[in-house]
C-alpha cells in the first residue's frame, strides 16, 4: 500500500455471528481497513479474540455496547446483525456521513410489501431503501461505487442470480423463464451462529435434508432480482436443502432451453459474460465443480452443461457462503465504494483440502 | 419362528464391500436365514469378522475363495460383487436349483445393447436376463415371489421410480412426462468399499459436488424401468451428487402438472399408492424427511409438495442407500421369492441420532 | 418369547433427547416391553413419532405431561431427564410398587456430599440413594436383579472402570494406582439434545477440543466406584475430549505396570475377567477398536496394550455413548430386574459402516 | 516487499500430495518467491489447477517430470514425496547450489539405524545427512539459517516436543522424564492423498480410533528428538489416535511433576519460553484450545493444565497438521534460509468457522 491509498476506517455491529467474524478475518488482513469498533450489546467488554480465538494476536479490540459515537467516526459500518437492525441504525449513520453495508435483508428487497410479508416487520426507513444499491457487483457495480447504502444479497441469491443472468440478461430469449428450478444446498453455517436444536451436530450430521420447500426469505429476493432483469414473466422453483458441512454453498440450475435457442454455445456464452470478473469463474466444459475449491475464498465457480445434448440446461454453480456468499461480498462492495481494486483484501487461495 | 417356518440356506458370493457387510448385519439377524457361505477371493481363509468387526460374535465364517460346491448347496445366492461376476456364475447356480439375487447390474437393464454400452461388456446370459426379474418390490411383487433369478435395483432408480410411479402409472396424464428432473444426493457409502482418492475422507469431506452430469449408469435404468410404465416419451434429467455423510440418499424430484390435472389431489393419489406397502412411508402433507430418520432400516419415505399451489410438484424422496437401496431390498426379495412375510427380519427402527 | 415370558409395562419420563429416543427404539423392539407413557412437559399432546420420525409407523404413543396417574401403572420407569427430576419422584413411584432406573445422575454417587457439590442441588432422598444400586451390569448383577432403584451409570464411567477393573480387583498390586490415567473421547450426542451454540455441527464439526479439564461431572463418579474396588489410594486424571461424530466413545487409558507385576499375562488376565460377559468383548492381543464396530449396539470393546513390552499398560476401550454408555445398559438393567436374559432385545448388529 | 527484498525460485517435487498443494497455496501467496518448477512423474503434463482447482488463476504451472535441469535452476527445493526421495537427489542439486527442505523423513533422524529400522531402507548420504539440521523453528533457529539441507520435523513431533521443550531444556528437573506420555490426535489428511481403504469418507467418517500403539514412526523422532535435550533416560508413550476431519492435531500430553518441582510456575514457564515465538500461542492458564483455532494458519497454541492442583501436568497442543504440522513450518525454515523475517508469507488468520 503505497501512501496514496486510502485507509478507511470500519466498524461491525453485531460481530458475534458468523458473518462478523468472517469480516473480522478478511478485514484484519485487509491492507486499507482499520478496524476501529465492534459492538455486541451482550458482549460487552469481552476481547473478541477470545470468542474467537482464531483472531488470538491479530485483533486486539473489545465489543461494545452499540455506540453511535465511536459508530459515528467510521468510514464504513458493517452490519452483521438480525435483520430489522440496520434500518434501525441508517439515518443517524448517514448523517454522519457514514457509508453503511448490511448483511442482513434491510435493504435487499426493493418492495417493502413484500419485505414486511417475509421478514414480519415494518420497514421504517423506505427512503433509504430507494436510495440503497442491492450489492451485487457483478451486475451494479457502478452503482455500487457511488452508494452510500448497501443491502448485500443473501447467499443462495448469490448462486441463483449469478448462475441465471448470462442466460436472461438483454432481453436474451434462450431459457423457458417461466419454470426455472434452483435446487440449492447450503453448508450448516448458513443458518448462524444461534443455539438451535435443527442445527447441532448430531442433529444435521451424517444427514441431509430439505427446508424452506413451502417458502424461503431468499425466494423472493431472487425473484425479484431476476425479474428486474427479464420481465414478471419469470417463474422460479427453489429448494434449498442443507448438507453436513460447514462452509459451501452449492446451486443445481435447471433451464429449459428454447427451440430457437438450441444452437446457442452457453459455454461461450457464460464465459463472455464473465470475462473480465475476477471472481467468477467459468469453469471449462464437462468441470465439476466442489466446493471445497472455494473454501474460504471469494470465487465463485460456475460450470454450464447440457445433458445429452438435449434441452435441458445444467448451470452448476458454487460458493463459499461466508464470504462470496456474505463477508466477501461486502468487503468487495466496500473496496468498489471507496475506489479500491476490487479484488483488494480478497485475494486468499482457497483451503483445500 | 415356528417349526413350519422355512430355513433358508443363503451364500454371498463377494462380501468385502458395503452391499456384503450389510447383508451380513441383515441375514445374521433374519429369523429364517442360515449363513452359510461367503465368498472373497482375496480374503480367503480370513474371519468375516475379522474385516468386520460389527460382526465379532455373531458371524462366525471366514470368507472362503468363490467355489460352487459349497455355493451349489444353498438356497439362494446373493451376487455383492463388481458387474459382471453374477451373470458368470448363475447358469451353474440355476443348475442347481439355487435362486439368485444379484445387487450388481447384471440383471437390472433388460435391453442388453443398453447394458453393453455402459457396463463395457457383452452380456453372457440374455437367457437367464430375459427371464430375470427387475427386483423392485413395490412394482413387480408377484413376479418377484416366483422368479429365480432377480436383479436388484441401483440405489437412485429406486428412490427416482418410485417417487415417480404413481405419477405416471395407469396411464395417468398429470405431469409433463417429457422433462422430468431427478436432482439425487447420495452418501459416501454409494461409491463402495473401493481405494480411490475421490472419496477418501479429505477429499469428500466438508465438500459437496455434483458427479455424472454427461452421465451415470443408473441413468438407462430408470429410464428404461420408467419408460414401461410410460411409454418412450418419458425424458428425465438425471444430476446425482456426492454428500458429505455415509449412509443416505435424497432424491428432489420436479414435475410440471399438466394443466388439466391442477386439481389433483397429489398427496392422496400418492397415500393411496402405497397404502399396503410395509416400507413407503408416504408422509403427511408439508413433511421434509431427513435421511437420519431411515438410517439403517428397509423405510423409504416420500414428501410431496406444491411450492406456493402452483403447477411444480417437488417430490422428496430418502432411503438409506445401502437398505432398501440396496441389501435391504434384496433381503425384501428373498423374502418374497420364500413365501416368507415380506417385512421378516427387516424391522429394524432406524438408528436416530 | 413364550406365554411364560414376562411384559413389563415400561414408563419414560423425559423422552424428548438422545437417551429418550434412543430408549424408544430399544423397547419398541423389545419382545417383553410395552410401551405405555413417555413424558414431556414441554411437548405435550405431540406425538412422539413427530419429534423422532425414525419411530413413525413404530411407535405410536404422544408425549403427555408428567402424570403420576400414568407412570404408576407402569413396572419400571425410566428417567430420561435432567438431573434432580428422578429422586423428586422417587418416593411416590416407589410407593406404588413401580421400579426405577434414572439416566440421569441421582443415583450414582453414593456420597451425597459430592453429589451436591457437583451437580449444585441438595439430594432430596439420602435414604432411596443408600437403598439404590449402582447400574454397571459386569459389577453389580446381583444387587442390580434385586433392586428397586438403579442409578444407571455415566457415559465416560462406564468405559473406564470397566476398563480398569480387572487391574484393580481383588486386592490385586498390577499397577500404579495412584496415577492412573483415562484420556477419553465422546461424540457429541454425549452432550445431548439441548440448543446450545458449542455443539453446532458449525462449531464441532471438523475441529476437536478437550473440556472439562479442570473438572468434569464424570471425574468423582469414576473415582468413587474404583475406591470402592481399590481404596482411597487410587488417583486418576481424567480428560474428556469432544469429537466430530455423533455417536461413539473411546477411552485410552494408561497404568504403569509395577515392578512386581510385569511378568503378567494382562491380556489372558481381561479375557478371564470378562469371559461370561455378554456384552463386553476382549479383542485379541495387538487389536485395534474403533468406536463404529459397535454403532447403535450394547458391546463394549477393549483392546489391552504393551508398547513395547514396556512397563506402560494401554487400555483401549469403546463403546455407542448412548447404548452401552446410556439407553443399552437401562435396558440391561431392566432385564436383570424383571429376570430376563440378560441379553434380550440388546441383540442388534452394529451399523457398518 | 521492497526493492531490496530477495527473490527466491523455488521449486516443489512430487506436489500431488496435501503437503505439495498446501505448499503451492502457502507459496503462491508468499511476496518474496517465485514458483518455477513442480514434478510429479505420474501426473506430467497436466495444469497444477485441474488437479487443486482451488489454485486455479492462482498458479499456472503444469506438473513435468522430475527433472534435474529445471530443479537445478532452483533457489531451494521442497520434497513432498514419498520417504527416500530427497536424499536420491540431494547430492546433485546441492552440487548446483540448491537448498534442500524436506518434508519426508529422510532428515529427521539423526540415527541412520533407526532410519533404516523405522523406514526399511538403508540410508544414502549419510554425509548430507549429517549436516543437515532438523527444522524446527523454535529449537534450532540459528543453524536452520545456515543450513543446506533441512528435515521438516513429522506433524507429531511438532507438537510433542514444543509441548514438552519448556519443561526439560537447560537440564530442568520438573517432571519425571522417565514416563512420560503423549495422546495423540490426527485429522485425516495426515494419512495423506493416497487411495487407500482405511482413510475413506465411509471408513474415517463418524468414527474415531487408535491406531500404531505397537510403533509408528514418529515416536522414534521425537525421543531422539527429546533425549538430545534431557538425556537418554527420557522416556514417552505415544499413543496416535483418527480424527474425522481433515485437518487439525491435538496432542493431549502427561508429565508427573516431580515432588520438588511442586512449586513451579507452569504457566510462566511457558509462556517466557515462547514469549518471543511469532508462531507460538501459549494460551492463558485455564484455556481450552480447539484445532478449529488454527485451520490453515502456521500457529500452534498450548495451554497448561494442572487439573486439582495436583502432580499430575496436562499440556494441551494444538496445530494445523499441514501448516505448522508441515508445509508452514517447510516455508518458515525456508524464510530462515534466506534470511526473511520469519514470518513473511505466513500470517494468514485462522479459518472458522
Amino acid at each position: 500500500m503505497t501512501a496514496a491509498s486510502p485507509r478507511i476506517k470500519a466498524g461491525i455491529v453485531g460481530g458475534t455471528g458468523y458473518t462478523g467474524v468472517e469480516l473480522l478475518r478478511l478485514l484484519s488482513q485487509h491492507p486499507n481497513v482499520e478496524l476501529t469498533v465492534i459492538t455486541s450489546r451482550k458482549e460487552d467488554g469481552m476481547p473478541v479474540a477470545d470468542m474467537f480465538p482464531n483472531l488470538r494476536g491479530r485483533v486486539g479490540l473489545r465489543f461494545q455496547t452499540p455506540d453511535s459515537a465511536a459508530l459515528d467516526q467510521c468510514d464504513v459500518v458493517f452490519f452483521a446483525t438480525p435483520h430489522g437492525v440496520a434500518m434501525s441504525q441508517a439515518q443517524e449513520l448517514l448523517g454522519h456521513g457514514v457509508r453503511l453495508i448490511d448483511l442482513a435483508a434491510d435493504f435487499r428487497l426493493r418492495d417493502t410489501q413484500v419485505f414486511e410479508k417475509w421478514y414480519k416487520m415494518p420497514h421504517s426507513c423506505p427512503d433509504i431503501l430507494e436510495e440503497s444499491v442491492y450489492g451485487l457487483v457483478e451486475l451494479n457495480r457502478e452503482r455500487i461505487a457511488g452508494a452510500r447504502v448497501v443491502g448485500n444479497p443473501g447467499c443462495y441469491p448469490t448462486t441463483v442470480i449469478l448462475g441465471l443472468a448470462p442466460l436472461i440478461e438483454g432481453g436474451k430469449r434462450l431459457v423457458d423463464i417461466s419454470h426455472l428450478i434452483a435446487d440449492c444446498k447450503s453448508g450448516t453455517s448458513g443458518a448462524g451462529r444461534k443455539a438451535e436444536v435443527g442445527t447441532l451436530y448430531s442433529e444435521a450430521g451424517d444427514n441431509f435434508k430439505a427446508y424452506g420447500v413451502a417458502g424461503h426469505r431468499h425466494h423472493p429476493e431472487i425473484l425479484e432480482q431476476l425479474r428486474r432483469i427479464a420481465g414478471d414473466g419469470l417463474g422460479l422453483t427453489f429448494v434449498p436443502h442443507l448438507v453436513p458441512m460447514i462452509r459451501g454453498m452449492f446451486s443445481t440450475i435447471y433451464a429449459r432451453i428454447l427451440p430457437e435457442a438450441m444452437d446457442t454455445d452457453f459455454q461461450a456464452l457464460f464465459e463472455q459474460r464473465y470475462a473480465d470478473e475476477a471472481f467468477i469463474d467459468v469453469m471449462p466444459a464437462g468441470s465439476l465443480p466442489e466446493t471445497r475449491s472455494v473454501r474460504a475464498s471469494n470465487h465463485l465457480r460456475i460450470a454450464v452443461h447440457r445433458p445429452g445434448g438435449g434441452d435441458q440446461l445444467v448451470v452448476l454453480v458454487i460458493q463459499d457462503n461466508l464470504v462470496k456468499g456474505a463477508s466477501g461480498q461486502a468487503v468487495q462492495n466496500m473496496n468498489l465504494m471507496f475506489g479500491l481494486p476490487e479484488a483488494t483484501g480478497l485475494e486468499h487461495v482457497a483451503v483445500l483440502p
